[in-house]
């Protein structure tokens, strides 16, 4: 029996929460989880969805993101990457190398990352989760736009919504393959 | 017989294009429309979608916008409110006093505006046309970002969707209730 397709929008800011207990859960999934000694609630909220949703990726996960500098979704990244997810990651050459940014932290877990090279910014904000989830919206994956700002993101389980994104993404990805970098 | 939903997917950078016809179109339906004396094509581009999109407003047009400094956009949105659309506008403190704020031109046109008066930021970037139709996505209504950024917007009309924006539209308008202005 096929569930019916997730239809979710997520709004921020999301109060701050402790993902241990998630990130434990599909590390080890069924192992016990033992207490987060930090002062967070675990509760439901706006980031915990999300960060839900990333962690049901079992074979792709591709990124197309701004700006990526929120170390919990950065773990959670690199625990799909672990788990044998096959993640590619596209970003904005301006913001990556910015004081905070997950993407130097990424690239040494091994995790393939490719960039623009040019003046206007790759400000795409989203994801897809086995060709078939996209997650979508105004929120840079940054922990002053989780915490402080008004932000959406939708995510929903629909073909032509997917297909439209992820065909977005193979241009990127192909138009910033480094083979074709020029070098000044 | 009601028309098919819409759902439509934008991606930008957009060639640059010209929207007098489809302005003129606006301002007076089946007027004969005068060529437009400027070098640019006035063809289908992601522009003028997102401009015929928001055209179609009958009676009401709540804007959510982190940056609003295009001018064709501003020219569209100052046609509805003459047309008797009923504008409101929210936006982010920070950023509506920045170079080529369109923010001065429209409440100047007499369109409501409300603005944040927090540190976060009111990072939204989404229309909401008649009630009816979500036009939400990565998208700041900056020149800048529709010619040189890579950007995506969605538009839909599903009543789920738009609810979720919808009220989240009305707790942002009361809570910027210039009313509740703290001043120090």
């Amino acid at each position: 029996r096929r569930a019916r397709p997730v239809r979710e929008v997520l709004f921020f800011p999301s109060r701050p929460c402790c993902i241990e207990a998630l990130l434990a859960e599909a590390a080890e999934p069924g192992a016990p989880v033992r207490p987060c000694p930090c002062p967070l609630p675990s509760g439901d909220t706006a980031l915990s969805r999300l960060v839900r949703r990333l962690l049901s990726a079992r074979r792709s996960l591709d990124l197309c993101l701004f700006a990526f500098s929120c170390p919990q979704l950065a773990r959670a990244v690199q625990l799909l990457h672990r788990r044998g997810v096959r993640v590619r990651l596209v970003t904005d050459a301006q913001y990556m190398g910015l004081h905070g940014s997950q993407i130097g932290r990424l690239r040494h877990a091994g995790i393939q990352v490719r960039h623009d090279q040019h003046s206007g910014y790759m400000h795409h904000k989203f994801a897809i989760v086995d060709r078939r989830m996209l997650i979508t919206g105004s929120l840079n994956w940054t922990t002053q736009a989780i915490q402080s700002n008004r932000e959406n993101v939708l995510v929903v389980e629909d073909a032509e919504y997917v297909k439209a994104f992820q065909d977005e993404f193979e241009r990127i990805w192909e138009e910033y393959n480094p083979a074709n970098y020029s070098f000044f």
